[in-house]
């Protein structure tokens, strides 16, 4: 399979069409048959796979950044009678298991992009299913803020994975369900187990659609809906969008770099150096440079670099296990932007940077690769950047520098900034910090009080923001261990134990849908109930009914 | 393998030493290597199989009962320099894939059944580590309250899973070092990696124990640290236990009863059919009857053998993976009952049935089995027992009576009683009704409100406390397909749509232990990197090195 490529633009969507007027958008759902990603599947009755779904997050992205005067998205179908048919199946019972996980992992991130749209951005997007919507076609309703359905006799929501593919809904369908529509969990239960779906008036009294219209009124009520959606926005006309231009990449085999992002891929040692460079002048003075610059920004560059090299890692690259991140650069200019944004979060465009940082960052929490961060001289750990430090499985700081290198260098440090606070939560709802120090309320306290100064290796781990602070003599011999410990580990083993120990804490809809759903699916998509010869996914649309293990586990 | 049997005492412990002695009892754990439950391991450095779990479980369970002046437990081993090496590996590697998993299934519910006692019953356990404590060793400790290692330069605490074997801790090692303990995220890796474990200082400063204390002191110092824990709680001197008398139990290969509870084997359907019969007798007036009855008592009787049913069918029926379940009497008995404990609460026995019939609904709530309850004229699903309804998947009600079969009935009826608002809390922390009505706040409010009310189908369906009400004409059909369809599902999909739907709402370390822990464990159990030929969990011990697919998931 060639290498996937997630930058695209709404010119070249095959299976998405956009309209903005005024403060309402239309996304259209059409999904070419002939435009899948692989060949070997047809992709039907507005099915996806992943390079639908690639289009789709760029329209979520567009809206944000190019269209903030659009204050209610109306998510439709263009063909008949259908919304939407989840995920192809006969993508899903071709794919080898990691492209399986792989692929819900990126359409449960772009689902929750939808509601953090609505949270983060006031556009608040209404699923107008025109048809039916089944499986993962009504999980992206269910993302949705509110759902009408034509009331038609013929047009119904479902969730049929369990009966008809064995496997569960992969996009959070069960999760959203009974903690975001409140539906009941038998209710949930006889739902998710009935494939012929729920249509009408059933469909509102049990709180799987807010509204069902008759086709007479469907248009009218649609825009009567978006309109009001919309009129609860502060969004308003009059702001002017930044475009989202061509992101410059350069990919080799054994290197992918940006602007301002490089990785190194040592195939050998199933490891990719990541360095991210910290801005080359100073912060401007006002939010009007952020205006101007627009992705020439420094914030706003690395998000979409960053974003854009996880995806492409985690997809194209499963085998490189281990992931080094390295910063270079001047802290104080991070944090001269950092507080730019922060000083004007009220401002739409700098909430937006902070909030698409805030979304990288979770992509990086849930990815499945290990995360070892490496603090030396010359590097700019400080606020936003210190994030990914924190977002690190590990982290190894140099005390003091290297003296056969360079004796001269400005000491290791790191920088507890604003950025650290409050403003780029995790999934669980809590900053790195506080799930860093979670039930040790002292210890958060003592790193939180030292926010804006420098901090030395020994300050550094002894506060408890780094993991290990080895000197010149041990550096290179311990690091070099904890990598390459790593790459000998269980692969598998190192996911499990990654996804429970980065969400200590509470829970949320999301950590549910990272942590439980997509365990749980892991496991059925690996089973022969599901995925083998004689399994349900595989024997779908063959005529012939899957046979089951029966025990029960 | 031969059927395994829960129930056991002290006398035929094998693997066990309980001494009481005043308020501090002691439970050594010396393991017979010989004494594994099925052939082909040997139970080697105090690891442990299910047979020795059991055991565990039991002595829990006589130390609440039969022993409520206890009220500080030291947990030690018989053996010199080893605390408890975990859960035997040879076991493990050779167990099917539905053995592993139920076994971890029992051995989280023990190890939160030692927290439940320190809680409850202010029996306060104090791991006595007089030697090295690995894997499931350490783990056992860390559901103890305080954790004491001998500091001899030789004796550690390790998790040495993931490094050793590819798989997690299983029985709530990394959820418990995070979020009871406290523990460091990174620092938490660094030990979950690390073969060699932590002792001394080190694993004080690190908070893996509370306390290191050398050899010469260690007598003194346990003894004096238990004292001091039984010093804190209410427990004293004077009560006086109540025997834990011999399980009657009959089995057959279709049919298991005891005196209030039965089950039918139906293995063609893949059913079991479950009665619980309410009081022969209506509650006695005061609660010194309750003392003199002991298991005689309905409501400890009833839970006793509910336990050992739900071990029992988890473990040896593992092809039945539906259970249908009724009940048969007087509901305003079982109020009575429950009155009766409710209005006692503060006595301590009264107070332990409570909790013992919280933990067995607790066990149903993470059993992987559809459970559907049936709600006929006859029934008594009141209270107490309505519980087990509402920990269903569904339920059915008929509306009315049979008219063929019995038309002068009594139409069917449930009853929210006092035992459904607060006594029974999931794991989750909320009530099943909290659960079911998870932000429906009027919906909670208008059920909660009728208790004590004998509400019929129609009634009962309207406020979501039954699933479906269909009549005397529907009835037999509808209950027939949603069996049969059960029984017709992927086991698999089944097992993961429960585990998320049975939890909505808030997590707790529980909840994430059952959830997140168990199913990232199942796939990694099922995965060839662990099971395979050629995995971790094979080659443990051979000489030879796992190989494993490296592609991250």
């Amino acid at each position: 399979m060639p290498l996937v490529d997630f930058r695209t633009e709404p010119a070249r969507y095959r299976h998405w069409r956009l309209a903005v007027d005024g403060p309402v958008a239309t996304l259209t759902m059409d999904v070419d048959e002939a435009g899948g990603l692989a060949p070997g599947y047809e992709l039907k009755l507005n099915s996806y796979d992943l390079g639908v779904d690639i289009e789709l997050y760029d329209a979520v992205q567009r809206l944000r950044f190019e269209h903030p005067e659009v204050a209610a998205v109306v998510l439709t179908s263009g063909k008949d009678k259908v919304f939407c048919a989840g995920a192809n199946i006969r993508m899903l019972a071709g794919a080898p298991h990691p492209w399986k996980v792989n692929f819900c992992k990126f359409t449960n991130e772009t689902r929750l992009a939808i509601e953090d749209a609505t949270e983060g951005s006031g556009q608040a997007w209404l699923a107008a299913l025109n048809g039916t919507a089944s499986g993962g076609g009504y999980e992206l309703a269910l993302a949705c803020e509110h759902i009408m359905l034509v009331d038609d006799r013929s047009s119904v929501v479902s969730l049929p994975e369990l009966p008809l593919l064995g496997v569960l809904p992969g996009t959070g369908g069960l999760t959203r369900l009974t903690d975001k529509r409140h539906v009941r969990r038998d209710i949930a239960d006889y739902v998710a187990t009935r494939p012929e779906g729920v249509g009408g008036s059933r469909a509102v009294a049990w709180r799987l659609v807010d509204e069902a219209v008759p086709r007479a009124r469907w248009a009218e009520a649609v825009g009567a809906r978006a309109a009001r959606l919309a009129g609860r926005s502060a969004r308003r006309a009059g702001m002017r969008g930044v475009a989202l231009t061509p992101l410059a990449k350069t990919r080799t085999g054994t290197e992918i770099s940006y602007d301002h992002v490089s990785a190194r891929l040592d195939r050998p040692a199933g490891v990719a150096e990541i360095t991210v460079s910290g801005p080359a002048q100073d912060a401007p003075a006002d939010v009007g440079a952020l205006h101007e610059s627009g992705t020439g920004f420094w914030s706003l560059a690395v998000a979409r670099e960053l974003d854009d090299l996880i995806l492409d890692l985690r997809t194209n690259e499963t085998e490189l296990g281990t992931w080094v991140l390295r910063t270079s650069g001047d802290s104080g200019r991070v944090l001269g932007y950092d507080r730019l944004l922060a000083e004007n979060a009220g401002d739409w465009l700098a909430s937006e940077v902070i909030g698409y940082w805030k979304r990288t960052l979770k992509r990086l929490d849930v990815t499945s690769r290990s995360l070892i961060a490496l603090v030396e001289p010359g590097s700019c750990w400080a606020g936003s950047l210190l994030e990914l430090a924190l977002a690190a499985d590990r982290s190894y700081m140099l005390a003091g520098v290297f003296s056969d290198l360079d004796p001269d260098a400005e000491r290791a440090a790191i920088t507890v900034g604003e950025m650290n606070l409050g403003l780029l939560p995790m999934g669980n709802g809590l900053t790195r910090l506080q799930t860093r120090f979670w039930g040790d309320e002292p210890g958060l306290a003592a790193a939180e009080k030292r926010a804006g100064q420098m901090l030395e290796a020994e300050e550094a781990a002894q506060l408890g923001l780094v993991t290990f602070a080895p000197d010149d003599l041990d550096w290179a011999e311990e690091v070099r261990i904890a990598i390459e410990e790593r790459s000998a580990f269980s692969p598998d083993a190192l996911t499990g134990m990654e996804a429970s120990y980065r969400f200590a804490g509470p829970e949320t809809m999301e950590t549910k849908i990272f942590g439980r759903l997509t365990a749980w699916q892991n496991w059925i998509f690996y089973r022969p109930n599901a995925s083998g010869p004689d399994g349900a996914l595989r024997r779908y649309g063959s005529g012939r009914r899957a046979e089951f293990d029966r025990k029960r586990v």
